[in-house]
């Protein structure tokens, strides 16, 4: 067994795709994580917003969060059709491609394609991030862990879909069934102490209010929280790595994460006003996150707080995985439409897009290197994306639905258009609340990439419209080439190269360049050596150039020489002939001069389309 | 003007050779500073040996002087004799050669190469040392100070001999002038005084003696004092580096270092023990050193101190210069005999041998960031490679003379007899001495440079053997190649391909690799694009294979093509026909596969004698 197939397992055949396809459960881990996860930071990322209203606040976490669900039910229903409507994937790229036009496409995907390379380095970030806070003694290892941590987590999706879905089940439904179970546990209490349940460890004591609930700081907390609603998107994007029937299964999955989610939002929203559990401020001393208060405050501080602490922490980490499986694909459809490398749409030795893989971890790495492991400066920015996305979406199936017509038309059309108008308010909103906290560095990302993108298409038209052919093969002008053959000195090399130039046409220059007094003068044995025997046989005579070069220059005089007659020559191709000796061992690198690879590099540099490059390579027997 | 042009000046043609030799005087600064430098350290390292005599160690320091010039003269003499009967140059290494064999000579080379290396490493930080120890605030900055310093010594000497003999010469000079005229400042007072001058500023008290004088210290302090002569050899390395009469100006140079050599020793010796100055010890408080006691004690305080002071930090900072004369003539003239890498001995654009300036300074370099820029501990193995050469160039004498025989015979072979005994005496006490101090590093060293000549011999002798060829052109079997396309799609770079293989040869394959359900079938067009025009020219149909890929392995599936018909033909000779696109700019590198270029890798590694490639360039037109 080989290094690689140990690291990334034994390569799979194209036709072996539909075994690695995913089922509705396994898809939840490969899909879900960025969605689920997201219950650990969106409620408190709105309560934080309350915090100035000090009790009060507790008051609107209800209202604000059954508002995030009522959202998150309509952008669900919405790419529940997508699903169905778009089975090749794509999710909001390809919605907004059939019914938008090609430039809000591109718009979706470039902010989905930042929104990913965010997700990575934040989502890892924010778990190293707790893990630390947990366990100081970590503290100078951040960016060792997380870099760590985005290594694993690449090279599992290197190792295929299927391996991702089995690798990623076990973290996901412990933290589904650990934070449910806490959740669960709250209800009970709460409703046999009738809604007012004694807290088993009280959280921490409210400020006093410092401020009045005004529509600007609800409207922002409420956009606050949809940060929550990230990776809804997700399943949508990659309906083609589900198992047949992959439109039921994509929606099943779906329907699990999204039916998952709401129960976590609406539970943490009422237990938090039950337990009268607020946010505390992030990164003053005393600072304990809210699903820490409230796991505690529901079950005290033992066996079942740590493991579902626990399960928070790895799931966070591995939110991660939800941007390597859609980046990816979303990557590959683009790339398939001529706007991104070629390179992102074949598949690797898993059938997995490695290209894409290999981007995203590196895009991430950098961040997270340039950040030092730290990326709380960069959780404003990856909102923008997802509701970007979003918005572009619904708006996109609202078109869809009214060329479609038909029963029920409306009806869709509504909810969409709906959805198209919150998550377009909430995308101004959380715009205008972050922008100069960084929200901008998405507005400029965005519009570079996408200039970019048009810049790969012209360029990939540029080519095809060159290259294009549709006429049988052109026969006319037929002639053989002017061979070139640049000899130092008369050896079995030279011999190799002159035969082989001999076979190749009846035009042969021979150039031997002569620096300083170092090599013979070959005019003087060139009749005896290659004249005579090449006239016995019949053949035209080689002709033999010598070129003096004062300043030890090798290339200049063969590049003069060859550009001389392609110019002399226009209607004939050139070929160069190289003879060259390859190394056996690397080391010997350092024992020959590498004119060879030099000349050929020079000659496909700096030459023109008469002329071609014949290496003609010898081999040491040693 | 080129920026090459500003860095390292026009190049020079191969016959402006001559007008880029050295006369006597710029010489000096070429090939003395090593040799000059030492007068700042050679006496100084020997009363450092002497201070746990105290007081006594003074009366020492003058026989012990004499002793290191008389064998300075010895070792001058066969030098002089050696630029005479070796205008060739390559000092120990040529003579060691003609006289004791090949194994001799490679033993005097690689000790010093490996005392080159060194010189160039210690000479600067001793520079570097003395000026931060002067100007503490530069300390943070020693190792770019040391590097920087490298990089203008390497710079100048690319820039061609003769500007690095007007560089040199000023430094050189205001060192001979300050240098000498405190000695002779320092004579006149004390001869006044009628011997026992008063210092201006008087030199550190003597400690009480520790011990005694025996033999086992008085060696010591000898060998230790005989650093001063390392850089003796430097001049008969560069013989060839000199102008007409170049044995005349060389022994002219050579004369004028030693005979500057022996005034500053013999005077430092003198005053030494006059003015009751000796070494403090190094590396602590107040430590002093020997050169700045004593021209405080002969001049005080003022500004000539300051000159004096700062043209030797300045000219032990430069006597690098010397190795960067002599290690590339040395590696040029062993590179000759074939036990160095061919690229020692070729010219660069100044008629240096830039080759060896780049591998000195890139190990130099490596030592001193090793080191940080402080190098004292390497300073006990500098010696062993001068002194190993000097004994083996004049043990090589010896032989010389006993060949050559006739008058005057015996007497040179006495005097070289006498040199050969003493270096060689000094050589062991050096080496007894310092063993364990780091010249241990050297005695490893020095043979694994010499298994690595003979093995670079070896390798080229092998390939000459292969290569050697002295019969003219052998014209039996010839016949046209075989000729294979990879082609992915009909377009016109594969028509390129194709019209230039139909000029080849009649014995035409194309090869389609089919990845997955990617590529169009060439199967269905193959006759009506190509096979139709070609019958109708009559000539030879290209045979089309189309093989799939279900690993989606594009080289392997060529790679096994390619062998397979090797192996099928193995009379004849195989021309992969690679048709590349050629991008206009870098970045397009991202935009399309490098597939040519990877196959054009893979063919020359795995392939055969058989195999050949011909690289078909496209060239975009935007």
């Amino acid at each position: 067994m080989s290094l690689g197939d140990l690291l990334f397992g034994k390569p799979l055949a194209t036709y072996e795709d539909s075994e690695q396809r995913l089922g509705a459960l396994s898809g939840i881990g490969v899909f879900g994580l960025d969605a689920l996860s997201s219950a650990a930071y969106g409620p408190e990322a709105a309560l934080t917003l309350l915090i100035p209203l000090g009790a009060l606040g507790i008051h609107y976490v209800v209202p604000i969060s059954f508002g995030i669900i009522a959202l998150l039910v309509i952008v669900f229903i919405s790419y529940r059709q997508t699903i169905a409507a778009y089975p090749g994937g794509g999710g909001s790229y390809t919605v907004a491609r059939e019914n938008l036009g090609t430039k809000a496409a591109l718009l979706a995907a470039a902010a989905l394609i930042v929104d990913y390379i965010l997700v990575v380095a934040v989502g890892i970030s924010a778990g190293v991030g707790a893990l630390v806070s947990a366990v100081p003694s970590l503290q100078p290892h951040t960016l060792a862990i997380c870099l760590g941590i985005l290594a694993a987590v690449a090279l599992v999706n290197l190792r295929g879909v299927r391996e991702t879905g089995n690798v990623f089940m076990v973290p996901t439904y412990a933290f589904i069934v650990c934070l449910l179970g806490a959740i669960g546990l709250g209800l009970v209490k709460a409703f046999l102490s009738g809604g007012h349940p004694t807290p088993v460890i009280p959280p921490n004591p409210f400020k006093s209010a410092a401020t009045t609930a005004g529509a600007w700081v609800l409207l922002q907390a409420f956009s606050s929280g949809c940060t929550a609603m990230t990776g809804v998107e997700a399943v949508s994007n990659g309906v083609r790595a589900f198992r047949e029937p992959a439109v039921e299964s994509a929606r099943r999955t779906l329907t699990a994460i999204i039916g998952i989610l709401i129960l976590m939002l609406g539970g943490i929203a009422w237990l938090a006003r039950a337990y009268q559990v607020g946010a505390s401020e992030p990164g003053q001393p005393g600072y304990q996150s809210l699903l820490s208060q409230l796991v505690a405050a529901v079950s005290g501080n033992g066996v079942f707080y740590y493991l579902t602490m626990g399960s928070v922490v790895v799931v966070l980490a591995l939110s991660a995985n939800t941007a390597f499986s859609d980046f990816p694909r979303l990557c590959q459809i683009v790339a398939g439409d001529g706007y991104l490398p070629h390179a992102f749409s074949s598949r690797g030795r898993r059938l997995v897009f490695s290209h894409g893989i290999y981007v995203l971890t590196f895009l991430a790495a950098l961040l997270l290197i340039v950040f030092g492991g730290v990326t709380d400066r960069l959780i404003p920015l990856f909102a923008v994306g997802a509701f970007l996305a979003f918005t572009l979406s619904q708006a996109g199936m609202v078109v869809h639905w009214k060329r479609l017509g038909g029963r029920g038309a409306w009806q869709s059309m509504f909810i969409n258009g709906l959805g198209a108008t919150a998550t377009a308010v909430t995308l101004v909103v959380v715009l205008a609340a972050k922008f100069l906290e960084g929200a901008w560095v998405t507005v400029l990302l965005v519009p570079s990439l996408l200039i970019l993108m048009f810049a790969v298409r012209r360029h990939y038209d540029t080519v095809a419209r060159e290259l294009q052919l549709d006429t049988p093969l052109d026969l006319t002008h037929l002639k053989p080439p002017i061979v070139i053959i640049p000899i130092q000195s008369w050896n079995k090399i030279a011999q190799k190269g002159l035969r082989f130039a001999l076979n190749l046409s009846i035009d042969v220059h021979v150039l031997q360049v002569k620096i300083g007094d170092q090599s013979e003068d070959l005019r003087g044995s060139w009749c005896h050596l290659v004249e005579r025997p090449v006239q016995e046989l019949g053949l035209p005579v080689p002709r033999l150039t010598v070129v003096e070069s004062p300043y030890r220059l090798v290339f200049a005089p063969i590049l003069d020489f060859v550009t001389g007659l392609a110019r002399k020559h226009p209607d004939r191709y050139l070929a160069v002939l190289i003879p060259e000796m390859v190394e056996g061992h690397w080391y010997h690198y350092f024992l020959h001069n590498q004119r060879a690879a030099v000349l050929k590099a020079l000659l496909l540099v700096k030459g023109n389309r008469q002329i071609n490059v014949v290496n003609v390579p010898w081999y040491l027997a040693e």
